[in-house]
C-alpha cells in the first residue's frame, strides 16, 4: 500500500500551482466580478467570454497543461484516474482553472464519450475542436416533467425514420449550453420501448444549430446563473440528425452514460475536494483576522473543535474519492460502483457542509458577492442532485452490499439505479 | 397550562387565512416573478414597488388587518406577544403577506422602538407614516469593518456638538433601505467612550435624504438583491442632524437594542416555522406527485422518516417559540434571555434543514425560482447571522445555564454576549 | 395560551422535591450500590427489595404522594396528563423516587387498565393491592422469535375454550416480573386470527404462580439486570384460567393497549427529561469542578456550546411532550397520535445524548458505576424500542402527516403501526 | 497511487481467517459465555482463563500467527504500521482473537515500549515472557482524582532516592491488571517537577507483587467488568523498586508515551472497524431474517440508507487509518500528529454509530447478552475517552492546520495537547 503520488502527478501538480498563481490567481477577481455584475444576465444570448479568457487558455495548452483528464497518452496527458485526481484537486481551487486547462465539465465528459466510442468522423467533427478547446458542448439528459433521478422515466424520444433519427422532448439542466463556443450536444432518448430495461434509450450528437433546437430559457441555481455557459432549458421539436450521428448504435444510452459517469464523478468530486480545501482556508482565515469579546474568532467557542471536524471530512473524502479512482483504473467502474456512489454522496455533502461554516465564521459578509462562499454552496448543493440524487446513491451503496448477502437478500424495487 | 390559544387570536388567524387566500395568493406568483426578473438588479435606484402592492396594503388595512404586532389596542390590536406570534407564523407562509399586513421587518422593530422611546415629536413625524404604511424605514447597526457579532466592537461614531449629532462610519446590511419608500433610517453609534461597557452607544433618527448620507451599493445574499428593499452598505460621512433626533437619549443604543430584540426575534422565528410549514408542504406535494423506480418518492427510501424529523422539529420550534413569547409577556425580555436565545438558534435551522431536504425532493428544480425554495433557504441562511450569529446565542445560553451554579462558575470572557 | 402549570401541579411540585430531599436522597446512593452490587445478579430467585424501602413507601403515602399517576380522584390524585406530566419529570430525577411514589412503569400502565376495563371483581382482586402497594405487576407482549415493532406479528396465543382461556407462547422483557413481590401479569395473546386485524387479540390477568408460567430467565441491558424488578422471558405452557380473567372481552387486546399507551409514554418521556435535566447537572457540576489545560473543563473548546445545545433539546422535548399530554386531555389518545409518536422519539434520543455527553465530560469515571451515567443511558436507549422502536414511531408521525393530503396518498404497507 | 495490500498481508490475512474460522469461532461462544456469566464478577480475584485458552494460543503461536504486531522480523512478523493495520482489523472481527494471536492491549504497547526502549536486563527479564505470552502486563497513567485528558495534571510521584525510584500514588483504568497472569505494569509519575512541561514524568517497570502495589476495585464499564482482563483502580503507596527499572531515563516518560501512542492508536482503529464491520454484518443479517409489516427489516424506511451511509463511514475510516499507518512508516509519529488524533476521533465513534443502529435493527434483543452488540458499544464507548477523549483529539488537529497559518495564530491554552 502506497499513498504516495507518482512522479508524473507530482510534477503537474507543482506546474498547475505554478500556472494558477502566476496567471490565473492575478485575473480571478476581475473575470468574477464581471460575471458576477451580470449585465446581461438576463439576457444569455448577449453572455461573453470575459475578455482575456482565450489567451489564458493558450498559455495554458502551451505549457502543456491541457487535455489532462484524458487517459489517451495522444491527445492528453494519459494519467491514470488516480493520477489525475490529484490535479482536478487543484483545480477546483479556483472557479476558473478548470476551464482554462481545458478540464471543465461536460467538455471532458464528452469528450471522453467521443474518444470511447466515436466513429473517426465524429471525432474529426467534434472531438478535435473540443480538445483544442475552440468549441464546447452540452449533455442533454435530464428532463423537466418527470423524476430524471430514475433515468428510465425519461419522455424524450430518438426515433429511426430510414436515415435519420428524429428527436423530440424536452430537457433542462443542460450546462454551458449557454456558452456562445457551444457548438454540439449529445441528446440522450427513446428509441425502442420494446428492448430491455437498458437497451432502449440512444445517444445522438445535435449541432446546436440544428433545426428544431430550441433553447427556452436559462435556469438559475440559488440566484446565478453561471454566464457564460448556463443552464439551459432546451426543448426538441422534430429535431432531424443523420443517423451517423448517433453514438455507439440505437438503444446503446445506457452503456455509453455508465462508461462516462465513473471517471466524471471522481473529477467532480475531487474539485469538489478542492473547493472545500478553499473555503476551509478562507474560514480560517476569516477568523484569526476578526477579533469579538476580546479573542479571534477561531479561539472562540467550538470553532476549533469545527475546524478540525472539517479537516477530518475533507480528508477522509479525499482518501475515498483516491480509492474509488484507483478502484476504476484496477478493475473498472462496474467494480467501483459502490465507491463512485458513495463518494458522489460523500464529497458534495463534505464541501456543503465546510461551506456552510466558512459562511457562519464570515458573518453576513459571507452571503454575499464580497467572498465566492454562496457559489461554493451552489456548487456543493447542484451536486447532490446532479448525476444522481444523493438518495439514489445510497440505494446502489445499500444494493451493493446486501448483494454479498445474497440469495438471502428480497428484491427492493426502489433501491434499483 | 393551556395550549389552545385565545379567541382574539382564533379569530385574526381566520381572518388573515382568507384574506392571504383570496387577496394575496392570487397575485403573489406575478409580484414574486417581478422581483425575480429584477429588470433593474443592479440599478437599485430604478427599484419600485410592484403595481398594485399599495391597493393590497389599503385592502389589508380596511379589513382591521394592520399592525398586529403592536402591543397596543390603539394604533394596532393590543395583542400580547403570544397572541400574535401565530399570526406571525400564518404571515411567514407567504413572500409578501408580512409586508401587506404592514408587520414586516424591520419597520416593526422600529415601529416599536418609536412607540415605546419616542418623544411625542418623534412620533408624531416618523411613527405616525409608518402606522400608515406611507413610509419605510432602516436601521443601520452592523458594520463592514469589524466582527459585528460583538456589538461593542462598533466603530461608528455619534458625537454630540452643542445641539447636534454629528455621525461618521460605515454600516451595510441595512435591509429595506433600498426601499423606493424608506424615508428614516435608525443609526447606532459610539458617543462616550469613557461610560460603561453598554452605556457607551446612542442611536439617532436619520431621515435619509440628510446630507453625508450614502448608499454604496446593494449587498446580494446568495445572489438575491430582494427587491424592492434591499440590504445596503450605507456611509456616513459628517452627517449632522440635531440633537432631538436622539432616541431615549445618549449612551441608551443598547437598552432600546435590547428592548426591541425580544419580540423582534419572535416574530422573525414565528415567520421562519410558517416558511418551514410552506416547505415541508412543497415538499410533500413534490414527493406526492413525481414517480421514480415505481412508486412516488415520498415512499422511496428514507423519505418518510424525513418527513417526521422534519414534522418534529417544526412543531417543537413552535412550542419553544410560543413558550418564549410567553415568557416575555409574563416576565419581561430578561426574564426571558434563554428563551430568546434558544428560538434564535432553533428556528432559523430548522427552516434551512427543512428547505434543503426540500429542495432534495425537488431535484434539480428546487435550486431554480420555478419554486421559492432557495428564497426561503436564503431566509433562513441571513438569519443564523443576523440579530447575532447562532454562536453567540449559544454562548448566552450557556452563560445563563451555568448562573444557575454561581458561584461556582468560572469567567469566560467569550461566551459575553 | 398559558404555560403556567396548575397550582396543584405546584403544590404537589413542591412536596415532591420535598419528599425527594429529605427521604429519598439520603438514602439512594447506598439503595443503588447495594443493587450495583448485585451478589444475586445471576440468581434473580434471590433478589429482594433493599432494607428500608417499604418505610419509604409507607412515608410517601402516608405524605399524600401517592398513585398520583392516576387520572381518579378518589384512588389517585385526580390530576390531568399535562398537570401530572411535571411530576413524572421531577420523579424521574431519582432512581429510586418513581416506585417510591407508586408511580412506576409498569403497574402504572396496568392500573389504568385495571381501572379503565376492569371488572369490580377484577379491580377488588388485583387494583386494590395494587394502588396499596401491596403488590407488583408485569405486561408480557413482547416476543423473542418475531419482529414485535409490528404488534400482529405476535404468536402467542389465548384461545377459549369452554369457561377457561389457554395460553401458550414465548414472551420476553417482561419489566418486573423479577421483583419478589410480582404476583400479576397481563398477557396478550392471538385469540382469533379470523377476525380484523386489530381484534384478533386478547388480554388475560394471569397469577404469577399459575401451573404453567415459567419465568426462564432475566435479560440484561447494557449490563444490568435491573434488580429487583429484573426484565424476564417468560414461557407459557397450556396455561389456564378461568374467562372472568379477561379484561374488556376477547379480541379488545389492541382496544386496551391504544388506550394505555398514551398516557404512559407521556410518563416514560417526562421521566427521560428528568433523567436529563440530571445528567446535564452532572455533566456541568464535572465540568466545573476538573480543570485541564488551566481552565476548567467547561470553558474548554465547544463545551458550552454542547450545554446550550443540550439545554435547548431538553426544553424543546419538555414543551412537546407537556402538549401532547395536554392534547390527551383536550381529545383523546387518537388525536394526539402524532404527538405521542413524536416525544416517545424524542424524549429518549434526547436523553441519550445528553448522557453521551455527560459521560464525555466525566472521562473514564462516567462509564463505571461511581456515577449513574451508564444506568441513565441504558434507560434511555431500552426506550428507544420499549412501546415500539424509534423507526414505527416516524413512520407514524409520517403517516398522519401525509394524511392531511389525502386522497393523494399512496398506500404505503411499511409505515402502518 | 496504490491501494493493494503487500503479498505478506494478503498471505496473513489469509491465514488469520482460516484461523479464526477454524480454530476461535467454534469457542468463542461458549467462552464468552463464560465471562458474562461472570459467576465471580464481584470477586476478581477469582477470576480465570477459561478453559483451553492457553491451547488456543499455543496453536496460534505454532501457525506462525503470534506477535505480528511487532515491527521486527526476529520476534515478531517484520511488518510496517500499514501492513499489520489489516490484521488488526481482521482480529477486531473477534473478541477473544487479539488475545489469542498474543496482539492485545496493553501487552502490544508494553512490549513495543520494551522493545524499544528496554536495557538488555530489562528485555530479558520483561520482555521475553510477554512475547512469549506466558505473562501479562498492566499500564498505570490515568488517575481518578484529576482530568487525565491533561496528562501534565498527573498527581502521583516517582521519586528518585539513591538507588531507588519509590512511587506514591493513585492510578485507575489500568486494564488487564485483574488477569491472572498479569506480572509487571509500567507506572508513569511525576519525577522533575522543576523540569520542562514534558520532561518531569518517568517511566517505571513495577513487578505486580512489590509491597505497596494494591489493587482496590474493578472498573466496570457499560457493567462489563471485562474478566480475566477488568480495569483496575491501584493504589501506590511507598512503593520502592530499584532504580535499574526506569524506562530510558529519568524524565523520558512523555518522550516514551508519544513513541508509543501511534502504532498503538492505529492497532485500536483498526480492531474498531473490525468490530464495526462485525456489527454491521449482525445488523443486515437480523433485518434480512426478520419481518414486519409484511416486508424484511432490511426494506423497511430509512433501513437502506442506514446501511449505505455506515458503509460509506467504515470505508472511509479503513482509509484513513491505513494512510495514517502509511505516513507513520514513511515519515514518523510525529508527521502524522493530525492523522493520528483524526483516527482516534473517527473509528471509536464510527464504531458506536455502527453498534448503536444495529442495536436499533435487533430491537430489544440486541440489548441483552444474546448478541455481542452492548460489548462492542462499550468497546467504542471506552475508546472515545481512553488515550485521550475526543476533545483533546480535536484540539490537536486544530492546532495542527492552524499551524500551517503561523505567524498568524494566537496562542490558545486549551488546545495544547
Amino acid at each position: 500500500m502506497d499513498f504516495a503520488q507518482s512522479p508524473r502527478t507530482q510534477d503537474y501538480l507543482k506546474r498547475i500551482r505554478a500556472f494558477m498563481q502566476q496567471h490565473i490567481a492575478p485575473v480571478e477577481e476581475k473575470h468574477l466580478r464581471e460575471i458576477i455584475e451580470r449585465k446581461h444576465g438576463f439576457d444569455w444570448t448577449q453572455w461573453k467570454v470575459p475578455a482575456g479568457f482565450e489567451e489564458l487558455k493558450a498559455k495554458a495548452r502551451a505549457a502543456g497543461l491541457w487535455n489532462l483528464f484524458l487517459p489517451d497518452a495522444e491527445h492528453g496527458a494519459g494519467l491514470s484516474n488516480v493520477e489525475y485526481a490529484s490535479l482536478a484537486e487543484e483545480m477546483g481551487k479556483s472557479l476558473l482553472a478548470p476551464e482554462v486547462f481545458n478540464c471543465s465539465a461536460p467538455d471532458t465528459g464528452n469528450m471522453e464519450v467521443l474518444w470511447k466510442y466515436g466513429t473517426p468522423e465524429q471525432k474529426d467533427t467534434w472531438l478535435k475542436p473540443l480538445l483544442a478547446g475552440e468549441i464546447r458542448s452540452a449533455f442533454c439528459m435530464t428532463e423537466p416533467d418527470v423524476a430524471s433521478s430514475d433515468a428510465t422515466n425519461m419522455q424524450a424520444t430518438a426515433i429511426i425514420e430510414g436515415d435519420d433519427i428524429v428527436l423530440n422532448g424536452k430537457k433542462w439542466w443542460s450546462t454551458g449550453i449557454g456558452h456562445p463556443n457551444c457548438k454540439i450536444l449529445i441528446f440522450m432518448g427513446l428509441t425502442d420501448p420494446q428492448a430491455g430495461r437498458h437497451a432502449q434509450h440512444s445517444m445522438v450528437l445535435v449541432p446546436l444549430d440544428t433545426k428544431g433546437v430550441a433553447i427556452k430559457r436559462m435556469l438559475p441555481v440559488f440566484g446565478e446563473y453561471d454566464p457564460p455557459s448556463g443552464h439551459g432549458e432546451v426543448w426538441f421539436d422534430s429535431v432531424r440528425v443523420p443517423k451517423s450521428n448517433l453514438l455507439l448504435g440505437p438503444g446503446k444510452g445506457f452503456q455509453i452514460a455508465q462508461g462516462r459517469l465513473g471517471p466524471g464523478r471522481i473529477h467532480h468530486c475531487m474539485r469538489c475536494i478542492g473547493s472545500a480545501e478553499r473555503a476551509l482556508q478562507l474560514m480560517i482565515e476569516r477568523g484569526l483576522s476578526r477579533v469579538a469579546f476580546g479573542k479571534p474568532l477561531i479561539n472562540l467557542g467550538g470553532n476549533r473543535e469545527r475546524i478540525a471536524d472539517l479537516r477530518i471530512a475533507i480528508d477522509q473524502a479525499r482518501l475515498l474519492t483516491l480509492y474509488a479512482a484507483w478502484k476504476i483504473d484496477k478493475a473498472g467502474g462496474m467494480a467501483a460502483l459502490n465507491e463512485i456512489s458513495a463518494i458522489k454522496v460523500v464529497a458534495p455533502n463534505v464541501l456543503q457542509q465546510v461551506v456552510d461554516a466558512a459562511i457562519q465564521m464570515h458573518g453576513a459578509g459571507g452571503l454575499s458577492y464580497d467572498f465566492p462562499l454562496t457559489t461554493l454552496f451552489a456548487q456543493a448543493r447542484v451536486l447532490r442532485l446532479a448525476d444522481g440524487p444523493d438518495e439514489v446513491h445510497r440505494g446502489m451503496i445499500a444494493k451493493v452490499e446486501l448483494a454479498k448477502y445474497a440469495p438471502r437478500v428480497p428484491k427492493q424495487k426502489e433501491s434499483a439505479a
